[in-house]
């Protein structure tokens, strides 16, 4: 078992790492709960739920169930959760369990943020994806405009992160999560990066599946201490996800998966640093590691004056400029504001590369 | 020109009470902003839109508007005002400004919140009852089942109360606002509390205005500096509430302002606590001037079953029991728990104490 303790404004937390937690989540209870709300998703449900609630300490429980996929993160979902807290009586005493990946956790994070003005929740997550969304306190719901676009900064009472529930994760969600892994070692760290491209997702072992979501949570959690609200370096978190948030928006999350949609994100990122900066960052490497693991990279999505669009509406955004997270170098990350003509520019020359494959 | 520094546990604030403010609104701003976003109701709109615009830095700006009346206040509204920010371009670097009274105080804010994870926000109350709602940064919006069950604690940047928009204020609004004062002057202060109700609401000079709002607004300040989460002290700001609230819900916000319905509530409270408490907390001195001034106090609308159950999804609810706010003496709140079957027997004998008259 491995504890990584995530300092934040308002409480210090604790990520747990390991397997059997979802057996033992009273164990890990800080305090105690006049009542406990479990929320997931249906295909999370099916496999891990009943574990988890007979884990419980025995206190008023309900469970409520959204639809599995990027799609539950919408305002009628998150108002529909808020009446059934309501109804299951939830008080200010009580818990928020978010059972699943990202979605789940980001919703149920964002019901937790805001139900009578806030309430303890606990991070269990179920996806590799998810070592990222659980940590740093970040929760949201999209808005049809573009991801995320409603939400606040909420940390959860506890992350429990049971190793052994990733055992049924279908091979592109592994991929999925592999992706946000991949970029935390682009914004710090060469050598783990270089490392990092060594693994065939194919063939993964249990331990080191646990060494990758550790180092990613070690180095989300450095960022997110030096800086919670994002001001400053937690947007390099954010790299690949300027392009990666205007394809999944342009997609209305279909076909890609949020890190899928990083992914190609992350390479254009390359793309665009080898170009400004005159840098050696990687750009084929990566490429060649994203093929062999059968990433998507489908360079027909790339509207250039359609994504130019969306990537106007993101959270960085400037007065207007799209602001992108780019590379100096591996582990030298920074941002810099393009006009619209350089992103079409871009886009339109990643676009042709991509098909030269 | 009267300044109340606040502090918050994110930030410290400042609130500026006096004649003139609104239409020297850029001096009071402490950043550049990169557009500012108004939110008022279509009351206000007419009244004070134009002289707030024309005080403004010359940035990019766009209006909202809401219909009058706490219906506003909900979900529907909410995500509008949400597309509208995103439409009108608001970034991380945007203000919105609160104009208006409580209901758009708290809608905005809430907005402001949770519109990219959080942007700055400035209320610029022009009620009474807004003395109450701008300051401590709860914000929030109603659910069906309840009002402020969804929302957050986010402090504006600073509260700008311009003491000339109340002369246009109709009798009602002011009755609604001094109900609130009332409170804080029954959980403070017994000698404050003995001297407002000498005042007469027909004929307030501006003086007594400012000072009574000056009062008020330091009281809460008292309590949300010593309490800001809720988790003690600030819980007897809802003195009056728990009824009032039921009142308001089971309206649904027709007929009763807030301040009315919470007028009730503390004449409610007042009775518990003197048969509680075998104390003498002045329920007949109350009564009267509530009578004198013009407050309804309507006997018939108050079944005790359907507001014992409203009462039980209050946010202070505990385990399925009312929690309400009382006085041993004034200035002296405590709260207690109660059982269903004393809140329906107070109801009853409170309902034919009104009916006495
Ligand atoms: N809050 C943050 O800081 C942050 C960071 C990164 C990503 N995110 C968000 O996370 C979301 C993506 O998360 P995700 O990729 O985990 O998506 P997800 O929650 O949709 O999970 C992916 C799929 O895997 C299924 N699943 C989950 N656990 C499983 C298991 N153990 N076995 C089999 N199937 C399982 C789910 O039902 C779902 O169909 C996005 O909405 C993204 O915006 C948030
Ligand atoms: N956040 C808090 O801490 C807190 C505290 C107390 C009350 N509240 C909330 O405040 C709300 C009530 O506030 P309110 O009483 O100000 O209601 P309101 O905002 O609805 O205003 C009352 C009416 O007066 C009109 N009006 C506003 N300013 C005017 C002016 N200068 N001249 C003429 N008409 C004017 C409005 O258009 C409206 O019709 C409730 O929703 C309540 O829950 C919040
Ligand atoms: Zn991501
Ligand atoms: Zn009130």
């Amino acid at each position: 078992m491995k504890e990584i303790v995530v300092p934040s404004s308002s409480h210090t937390y604790s990520v747990w790492i390991g397997e059997g937690l979802l057996k033992n989540v009273s164990k890990y209870l800080q305090k105690e709960y006049s009542s406990i709300f479990v929320i997931t998703d249906d295909v999370v449900e099916k496999l891990y739920l009943q574990t988890l609630l007979e884990s419980l300490p025995k206190v008023h429980k309900a469970v409520a169930v959204v639809a599995a996929g990027e799609q539950s993160k919408n305002i009628t979902t998150y108002y529909r959760l808020q009446t059934e807290a309501i109804e299951a009586g939830l008080d200010r005493n009580s818990l928020i369990i978010a059972l699943g990946g990202g979605v789940v956790g980001d919703i149920a994070g964002f019901v937790a943020a805001t139900y009578m003005r806030g309430i303890d929740y606990i991070q269990v997550p179920t996806t590799v994806l998810a070592h990222d969304s659980s940590v740093g306190g970040k929760v949201a719901i999209n808005h049809e405009q573009g991801k995320n676009l409603i939400g606040s900064f909420y940390p959860p009472a506890a992350v429990l992160y049971d190793v052994d529930t990733l055992a049924t994760l279908p091979p592109q969600e592994i991929r999925s999560g592999y992706a946000e892994i991949v970029k935390e070692a682009l914004i710090s760290d060469k050598e783990a990066f270089e490392r990092l491209l060594q693994v065939n997702l194919h063939d993964l072992t249990k331990e080191e599946l646990q060494e990758h979501l550790s180092f990613g949570i070690e180095v989300k959690t450095a960022i997110v201490t030096a800086d919670e609200k994002e001001k400053g370096e937690r947007k390099f978190l954010n790299l690949g996800h300027t392009l990666g948030h205007a394809i999944e928006t342009e997609l209305q999350y279909q076909l890609l998966k949020h890190g899928e949609a990083v992914a190609v994100g992350l390479l254009f990122s390359l793309f665009v640093s080898e170009d400004l900066f005159q840098a050696d960052v990687s750009f084929s490497k990566l490429y060649g590691w994203l093929s062999d693991n059968g990433y998507p990279l489908p360079a027909e999505m790339l509207d250039p004056e359609i994504l130019l669009k969306r990537m106007k509406t993101d959270k960085k955004a400037q007065a207007g400029k799209v602001q992108m997270v780019l590379l100096k170098d591996i582990g030298q990350p920074t941002t810099a504001v393009l006009d619209d003509e350089q992103i079409v520019h871009y886009i339109k020359r990643f676009r042709e590369r991509l098909v030269r494959g």
